[in-house]
């Protein structure tokens, strides 16, 4: 589809077009642990492809969707909105970008691997079957999605936390929710995930006001959401509530170092993509 | 209230009406585990008491319902559907019996007890909490509830197994999706529950029929419905997959005793009484 495009727009050589491609693939995050790294995966092929092809401003998100639907997400910095389109073909099932990088540069996110092995469900086939088994799901789409996507753009341009955090956990809870009354259900959240969830609720509780919130994928892992200057706390607070031996060591704790109260936690990655929960 | 309406109807002396009540309760199921323990004491007080004084074929499922809502569908054996009623004073919000325990004697059901210790989030506060923050319980309640009821009374009345078995277990996930909907959620199915319900599916999917089907209340103790003559090899399945050494003792396995194939396997409780979920 990329070299059909490059021919069409003329953006680059017959002879390149004609050359064969050899790719070479290699991915950092977990893989098919519910941490979008298929996503990454698809977006970084799509996006090499209209580089060498010569195509620099034109949409190619609907081309990483078909790999990937979270991939068209992906293409983009920022806090990015996956709109899903009327067209029957899918064409204008693309991503566009809500605010850029340096919109909320104070937002970080830590992620919590719980478990980086494979998950029994693909996130793919388990939407689908929500699609034809759930109930719920219909109710979701048609009268909580709108409003939500709607609210949650209106947070993100205002920089407003307490609402973009309360949305993200409601909106994660309810994702969890449809999976569940798939028929089988899918589960994607383990005992660690639900005591993750207490916590944070508890965390937040305690200090009077939201300072973190928690979404979770197709996986066990949580995506943590916090403004920076709670980052050391929140560290300081997981590490009391999940004490471990091995913290010291550079597989543990990932990503941009953080100086912190007590000894650091957990895999931390600053990650300012905005994963909003769609289907 | 039993007092009240036994002075009303004149079912007793007024000296038994003046004398004072001792009341020594005494329960063998496992407390505020989510397996109706509540229910169970609430409806033997007030049929006790209604016995004692001479109420003996008044509706006095409205007062049982004020312990514990479920309380009311214990007053009566076989199935039982609690009616929500339309007035604001709740005293149509009765139980109903749809069939006597003699209709449907075929059907079993197996307690499996993953944890009898306390619940974290008592039923009717979490229930109270769902209806204030769950966006999708609204859905669940005008759309897919009554629905519900109408093909389990049905399926029950044609002691149709597959049906029953199917409603019964989509609408255990139906209840569980709404509780992980609400805000903050309450959860009370733990990774041996989701187990069990994979293992469930399995069975049944290997064996091409529906044998047995899985309902959990506000707890993560299963209840298995299944017919008599696949009591044995259900048995024999559950206790392959979980294997416990302690399986000799009298603790371990309760309620009437099973010949099986093989040896037997966890709390077995032969328990007629139908635990449909209805908020």
């Amino acid at each position: 589809m990329i070299k059909k495009r490059a021919l069409e727009s003329e953006t680059c050589s017959q002879e390149l077009l004609d050359c064969k491609i050899l790719v070479e693939s290699e991915n950092n995050f977990p893989t098919a642990a519910g941490l979008a790294s298929s996503a990454s995966g698809y977006a970084c092929l799509v996006f090499a492809l209209a580089q060498l092809y010569g195509l620099k401003d034109q949409e190619i998100s609907d081309i990483a969707r078909l790999g990937s639907g979270s991939a068209c997400r992906s293409m983009y910095g920022g806090f990015v909105q996956w709109q899903k389109g009327i067209q029957l073909d899918g064409r204008d099932s693309i991503a566009v970008q809500i605010a850029p990088e340096s919109h909320w540069q104070d937002l970080h996110v830590l992620i919590l691997v719980v478990n980086d092995s494979k998950k029994k469900v693909a996130s793919t086939s388990g939407m689908e079957k929500s699609v034809l088994t759930s109930e719920l799901i219909k109710y979701r789409v048609e009268k909580c999605v709108p409003h939500r996507i709607h609210s949650m753009i209106q947070a993100i341009r205002d920089r407003d936390f307490n609402k973009f955090a309360e949305i993200t956990m409601k909106d994660s809870n309810q994702f969890h929710a449809i999976c569940l009354d798939t028929f089988p259900p899918c589960v994607y959240l383990n005992d660690i995930s639900h005591t993750i969830i207490n916590y944070i609720h508890e965390f937040n509780k305690n200090e009077g006001e939201t300072k973190v919130a928690y979404t979770f994928d197709a996986g066990p892992n949580a995506c943590l959401y916090l403004p920076e200057k709670y980052v050391k706390r929140v560290l300081a607070f997981i590490n009391h509530v999940f004490p471990n031996d091995n913290q010291e060591s550079s597989e543990y704790l990932r990503g941009q170092h953080v100086e912190m109260d007590e000894v650091s936690v957990i895999f931390i990655l600053i990650y300012p993509i905005f994963m909003f929960f769609f289907f």
